[in-house]
């Protein structure tokens, strides 16, 4: 009796190795209130931070915590340590021995590399999940006021199934503070960064019978300003002497002279405008770099009319006339007053 | 006997492990009616939208949905609620224990990037398959009218092994709806999302003394209109008004003058014609904006020369001509009447 | 006794698991006649052609088909349908536990993606393997004729370790027909499509009394034209507005004019240059486009060449001389031959 | 009973198969003082160094060497040579035998690719882990000198989870030696390198009452000038023509060909301008080359400005003055002067 | 008594699967005298030479080959054929079975991708390794006589473990051999092929009481030199023509058409600067092309001074003079002793 008894029992075990032993484990944690999940979001750096792709890269840790009193049966005796599990180990414990809701970074851009992932396990059931990933995000960036441009770099995460009667995110913390974070981002300077839990609903999930589902998000928020310090000495500088070049014309008598700057100039224009196209995406509305390249067009082209208007005039009347005279002052003076319309524009 | 009953009872049981328990539900239903799955394709965001490879990205997820009743057996009590598997866990599960068929992407380029997939199975038997994916796809685009022309982002969707008669496509939503999809396509406006289901047969196929298979497949359509403000303001206008600059060389004497802005302009629309070529693949035909650019080489050719025959009849003659004050207003009306003709042609 | 025996039945079939009982099926078949396989390649679609890269991929599926008698034990009951097992499945039994011989893509470049696999087992022991691939090609194009050129898209498979005294490949299948391909390749045209199976033989890979192995390769052909529009009219089309404006030098008298045009164009034609280097490899023979540029040079200088000359002789002279005149007629009818002598030389 | 008690044996046996006979020795040694890890760095070389992207990839050898008085078990002969275990073994001794700390690099972007891992276990404990990596590294580089500039080409690593009170970097080596590293880093020139162990303490993963963890870092550093002769010969020398050329203003008489090469100078500037943009990231502040083509800029536009002045005080005093030829000995000073300053404010 | 032997046995049996019984095996070969290893590379392409990053791709197969007495156990029959084990059940053995040394191509960039690896045992303990395999490399070319250069593509490969106490390699061969090496590389001809086996000592690695291990490496050598075709014709042959047509300035009179022309091909060299700069790393020495296009620069300025020079002594002493017809012939005839002892400096 004994033996076949024993040997049901051995039967069983093998059967069902590892799955049966831990099969409780496995579910949600089945009280009625939902798990409280502490997320922690460590930049280590945001780089490859691309204009024309609007997409920037992110390296980084992500901690999630919360407490599964079931697994207290981790720790045989009493220790005040943590149990550590390193990535083959740990997986090993999310793939097949306890409850582990996947999380999902909404916002990422193709699947995330993960270099190293850990499970502490606690004492007191606290569990802490580790991983160091590295990821490329993608938004859409508003480029209005481009070179004098703000953008947020966002981290948005939810659960992969479990809605809010499940799991909810509760204290978040986006790390390193601001005061510490001098080298997370190149070029850019930190405005502001912050952190919320936002309620998200599903309308077209709903099951039948079942309400549309909640979930819990945890929004990691970074805003930050473009130093523009290229944009104004390798592009702005230049362009704004090449307008008050073209200026010259009113100062130079030779009408052939005048021509030929005119349309060197409008030819320079073109290649800061072909050169703006490198630097930017292929976007719907113009930007305020792009607004002074065609102003550039707009006050050279005039000035070309105005030189040969001037030059028909001269050969018509058969004398002198004080238009392009009159013109060197109009000209630069509408410049100034375009620039502070559009600076007003895009700035206000 | 009872000993050996139980010993061979534990042979079996370990050589089979878990495949023969479940050998059964491994097979497709084996009624004679096509199981019947609904599929839901929710678009996060199309982004990389590349006009030169012709090339887009989509990042989504795709929900598949079906009825197996003998999968009931997974719940031994009476809950409403599903039994939720998430990533390796569901894998083991399509791996190794139920019927599952593979559904492919037909038109994607590549392997699909998977993050996370999820199998709930519903107490009636109702399977949800849910996988987030990442995908790049490809498809040929006609550019005839680029930059005010529209292209279709697709997704079609077939079993790999199961034709119509053990599988039907049956319900299709394309999510998210029009009017919440502000975010889906940056710089395209959405102009109409549908779905529908194809019938396929493939002939070379066929199997000997049976019929050509005839696959249901899921297609997915939405279909978008390109934001051209680029296209208007950084290449149009520009090539408008080294155009209309050409036109000049009417109002101006000096023939030397004449000539030296004929062949500069010449050389700025070069520099157009090289710059189209990089926004957009090696067409065998011309997009409106290249034949604008022809247009121009036309027009600018044309100009240098009339102004070359003027000089040369001048000289001859040695005396003004008025052929030049002619073509003042020839050339311009002309151009508005080649501009008219080729976008009548181009979007009648 | 009996006990022993089925405790060590056991024994045998715990440490043997899956590997003993299929070990006989997974040697090659051993009667003397090799396998026939059977090879269809469904082409989805060519992309990404690559001309300065000599590179393309292709997405397609790769069906072997072939019998082995002893496959058709996995047929238990009398049943017409075959066996189908996808991806991991599939897997299994090629890697443990039926004979499978890996199929090579000669001239892949890395490794392919797969997709999807699927492997049928009729019940007369017909084996059915089925792949999605999607693989990158590079192959040593020709472009003496650029851009009138016709390229080949081979595809070579061969067995990685059985030669044809094991395998030979017998029906091969090139797929889709042409008359139905018209998606299959983007901006080109089939010309034709065909497949045979060659012997190779390696000589350097024989073993010691052993005869140098040959091995059965399958070669699926496709040929196609390019199509041209694009290079007729954005690069020869402005290229030959150039080459004629330049005798356009002739007509001119003023040698300042002449001189500052000659130059002008001659740059020009750089630029056409420097374009025509980022659309072709930096191939060792010069191509039908990069002839034409050439002769674009040639024309040019001397144009420019002709032009001092002239003025030379007509400040000794102090006379009008005819010399220009006469090269009016001269220099378009050289263009002519030459263009007509390349073209019959590149293209007889 | 012994029957049952071979059996439960038996029982205990399967069930923890691998895991259980090892699971004192999977736990970090449990003495009080820390483990001492020496490490050493072997770069075979560090290659394309993107100045553009601040990014570069090195292909080395990482060795960790501990001692874990409990591996001794491993040999059970009086051997003196240490067991060897590449690949998959070692990985499978790492995931599932012995206790291993997961080594980090903290400035890594992306997952490092692995080559090939050896353990290998000698008689007297001692580990020795060595891994033959291949990482991308991005660094915040500082380009105010250049192209005379010097940068630092860091390693950082640490534990993923054991703080100091576990693990101590101990001894560091960075190899090959200064001397025979010639091959190491092509266009780059070594200056020095160096290593050193920092203590890292995290505040905010204080565990509550538990103190900040330190976390042992071990650094490697290899300083290096960059060999500028590109940037010398290839850009400041025609620049310096360019700019040089532009003073010949000043020796000619005639306005308009004053005029045109001033002009046609400036757009050649603009040429650089683009040019350097190409070859830098676009950082906020001005580096030493781009200072100097702001200098041209500003150099070839007073040029203009002075000729156009002299023209205008030539025509209306109707007599000639000596203002240009003044300025034929001021820009060039001017030039030499404002070098000087630049070089000794971006070098002193 | 019996059945608890035959339990025992089952329990061994069990706990140690597969490892115990082949244990003796995995171990190297422990007679004194190294292993022999011969090794082939069959080249089957080597394509996408870069020669801005310096690197190259190799597609060949690598065969290893040796003796391993202790093998023979595998054929239990008198068979004179080889077991063949291709992918998943040739790494089976070679992770878990069999003593296999890891081969590491030392010079490899990154991972090298491995399409299909077979595993050959002779009834004679033969053992034959052989991988298709995919490679990525990288090596400091020498640029100096660019494009006229000559380029080693190198393979070196290593045993990762095992130093030559334990393994040598034997005998080399490096296939196709030259004369039918046709297709191996495009845009080079092959001047010479080699193979070599070295002996490396590693200093650094010598363990306390152990000799500085030294290790046996199998380098395969092929030399090509570029076929220059495209760089002749494309860049050399319109710079000289640049370069030449640059001394027409010396045929005219006109001061004005001179400087025009001087400064319009001082920007076209400037134009071939930054041509030559897209194709080649960017070097710290000057390679024959460059110092082609600064020899440009020269003359072309030169030019332009002489012009000056030669216009104000016109000025100054109001009459004609024939410094500029010397220097017609002073020019052509110091560019070609320039490029003479140019070509003599880098290729003697």
């Amino acid at each position: 009796m004994k033996k076949k008894h024993i040997l049901f029992f051995l039967l069983i075990l093998i059967s069902s190795q590892i799955q049966a032993s831990t099969d409780d484990i496995q579910m949600p944690p089945n009280d009625n209130t939902p798990v409280n999940v502490d997320a922690t979001l460590f930049i280590n750096r945001i780089f490859n931070i691309n204009t024309v792709d609007e997409s920037y890269q992110i390296d980084g840790y992500l901690l999630f915590e919360w407490h599964d009193e079931r697994l207290k049966c981790f720790h045989k005796n009493n220790s005040t340590e943590p149990l550590i599990f390193e990535n083959h180990r740990a997986e090993k414990l999310i793939n097949e021995e306890i409850w582990f809701p996947t999380f999902e970074i909404i916002n990422i851009q193709g699947t995330q590399q993960t270099h190293n992932i850990r499970l502490a396990i606690w004492p007191d059931g606290k569990v802490v999940y580790d991983e160091r990933f590295f990821g490329s995000f993608s938004s859409n960036m508003d480029y209005h006021k481009f070179p004098f441009d703000s953008q947020s770099f966002n981290i948005l995460i939810e659960t992969y199934s479990y809605d809010n009667t499940y799991l909810k995110f509760n204290n978040l913390k986006l790390l390193p503070e601001q005061k510490k974070s001098d080298h997370l981002l190149d070029k850019w300077s930190i405005k502001n960064m912050n952190t919320r839990v936002d309620d998200i609903t599903y309308d077209h999930f709903a099951a039948n019978g079942h309400e549309s589902p909640t979930y819990s998000r945890a929004v990691f928020e970074l805003k930050a300003k473009r130093l523009s310090g290229y944009f104004i000495w390798q592009v702005l500088f230049p362009l704004l002497i090449i307008i008050m070049a073209s200026f010259m014309i009113f100062w130079i008598e030779d009408f052939s002279t005048q021509i030929g700057i005119g349309f060197t100039l409008m030819l320079t224009v073109v290649a800061f405008n072909f050169y703006s196209a490198s630097i930017l995406p292929k976007l719907p509305y113009n930007t305020f770099i792009e607004t002074v390249i065609i102003i550039g067009y707009v006050f050279i082209f005039l000035g070309i009319v105005s030189v040969i208007i001037n030059n028909l005039i001269k050969i018509k009347r058969q004398k002198e006339i004080h238009f392009l005279k009159w013109l060197r002052a109009v000209f630069p003076i509408s410049l100034m007053i375009s620039l502070a319309l559009l600076y007003y524009e895009f700035y206000r």
